[in-house]
């Protein structure tokens, strides 16, 4: 188990338009001057519980050891879902219970999960719209002061897990979906490179999306003309469709959902 | 009266697009090494003085006491209006003195202000387009650095105060009027919790707003079935006009300005 | 030559939607825990090497002596461009070597450029798609560290430069072109006051945009009615054209890459 670093990771769907954010900052330095503050991003799409825990996973590992890593999105806020406090070997999450960290449940062996429930350790008074300023940021913050995640309130046996849509390995297909658009219009896949490498050995393929064909996997968008699609690792390693010096998303008319075919040759 | 605590909050409507922010932190560091940087929001819709007075006065006292808020939503950059510092009990305030800081001066009831005049503590060089750069930052981090509200120059007994727009509450309506619509679309009134509860009492009412009624103000965007419009207080507790998982303000077509009437029954 | 000063400022072309710059501040900030990060922007144009050079161009003096100045746009990750560390006297810049850093070595005198080629300072797995991660975030930090920066690898004797867009002074007319367009629309020139004043003297001029003429350089934007065309220097010292409450770009129709024609009277 690794103490607090003194970093909070924020990721949350606010925006950066509105001030909900930069309180919630406000509130963590009232409690914990030293906390050293950082943005994962604050434009998950609008209530997309399964996004956060996807850009999540892609990231939480490259904070240092002890980061708290604080995840707001709350379609449920103020209703009866739990806000927990999670500690793994090496991170700490606090958020709502509504699967925001399925993935990190599942990558991580060993986590305890705590509701939040001391009032010691909130805002005095909490609103039923802002949970991020009044429960999430002051448990984020007295983290970062020693008070340990057990003591926040009882243990959670079943925390929420979302089912995940992970790709199937046939013999001769294998059926993915997109999972994520990023802004440069890549469109991102929940084929990993390890799973698929595994799975197809030596044989030749050939990757389906919206009518699209590709038969080679690239290193890098530059080995492919400017304008066509090609196919490629992403920096999470997983099946990326992009088009070189443009944007696949709008190409192929392709968003989070669509499935991605992988048919098996010889 | 609180010493500042090393925390400089931005507020500006400069937008994240440019390096204008960017160059405001570096100058800050240049000075005030150890200060620690807080956005509340840069999107402050352009040259709103009013909006971004609003946003302030929901978000200040959220932060460590001692804290500079630094705001700079600046039409009148470059003419006569003085650049000042406003020092209230427990927060320091830098801008520009053309009314952004009217609820500050409102709610807070020891404020002092000093018109920003000694050339030590602004940049060598003061361009005429921007002073938050050139005058509000190098101020803000002086401060940090110790130098007392009153060395920046003369005492300002008559700081520019814009008048607000305030609800009405009379025998049997309140007409209050819409003053944010926040990036969830939600439509956010002058309405204050503490001031309907207070006029109403127990008796019923109707909130009217471009048409629709709403006869209830609800806990949560929860208790409302999805896509239908209801009320509620919101963070700031505001009476807020929300439509369950969308967007108030595209659904009843209402903006900043609007009027929300409260009819009163027995 | 100045030491590092534990301040990174991070310009690239990656927005804020995806988790891209956060991961690489949590990368940074494994290697660096005591790290200051400040955003210069990261909306860049995509893939527009020369517009960050000038925007960088524009800020970085203002930032601590010492500072690492982190930038990413880079079209050729992952290709054999090399990655760089740039020395100056009281600077550092880390990033692609493909031309970003033009401007800085036409401004600062003494520039020592290094290729990082040392693994001890990348992430242990180099991607082919995001260096930003796996070498420039940890080669800043390591910067921040003392690690010396003729220690990531051999010099580099021929750094890119690009070929700037500069204005021609003739004895009858001045020819420049407008090298950006800021978020409110204020179209900026490559004409600098310095140059232009030398030349004119106390000549009369007649500036010409897309149509427009303006015979006169304001001070600031208030000189001029609402709504009416002027120019005045902006913050850079660039001849900048703009509308007085409203945007420019529109108005004029002008882009990046338009002709500003300034005719000399007498």
């Amino acid at each position: 188990m690794t103490l607090p670093a003194g970093v909070v990771c924020l990721t949350t769907d606010f925006g950066l338009e509105d001030s909900y954010v930069g309180t919630m900052k406000g509130v963590i330095l009232r409690i914990a001057p030293e906390a050293r503050l950082v943005d994962l991003t604050h434009q998950i799409t609008p209530q997309d519980v399964l996004e956060a825990s996807l850009v999540l996973e892609g990231a939480y590992r490259f904070f240092p050891r002890g980061t708290v890593h604080l995840a707001v999105v709350d379609p449920g806020v103020g209703s009866v879902r739990r806000p927990i406090v999670v500690r793994s070997e090496d991170y700490y999450f606090v958020g709502p219970d509504n699967g925001l960290f399925t993935r990190i449940f599942r990558d991580e062996s060993e986590c305890e999960v705590f509701e939040i429930r001391d009032e010691r350790y909130t805002l005095p008074a909490v609103s039923d719209t802002f949970h991020g300023r009044d429960i999430f940021a002051p448990v984020a913050a007295f983290l970062l002061q020693g008070v340990p995640a057990d003591e926040f309130g009882p243990r959670v046996a079943d925390p929420v897990s979302l089912s995940l849509p992970t790709a199937r390995y046939g013999s001769t297909r294998v059926v993915g979906e997109v999972v994520y658009v990023d802004s440069f219009g890549n469109v991102i896949t929940n084929i990993a490179r390890e799973d698929l490498e595994r799975h197809l050995g030596s044989r030749s393929f050939l990757i389906s999306l919206n009518g699209r064909s590709i038969d080679r996997i690239h290193r890098t968008y530059l080995e492919q003309e400017l304008g066509k699609t090609l196919a490629l690792w992403g920096s999470s390693d997983l099946l990326e469709i992009a088009v070189a010096g443009g944007r696949a998303d709008r190409r192929i008319g392709a968003g989070k959902g669509d499935t991605v075919l992988i048919e098996i040759g010889s």
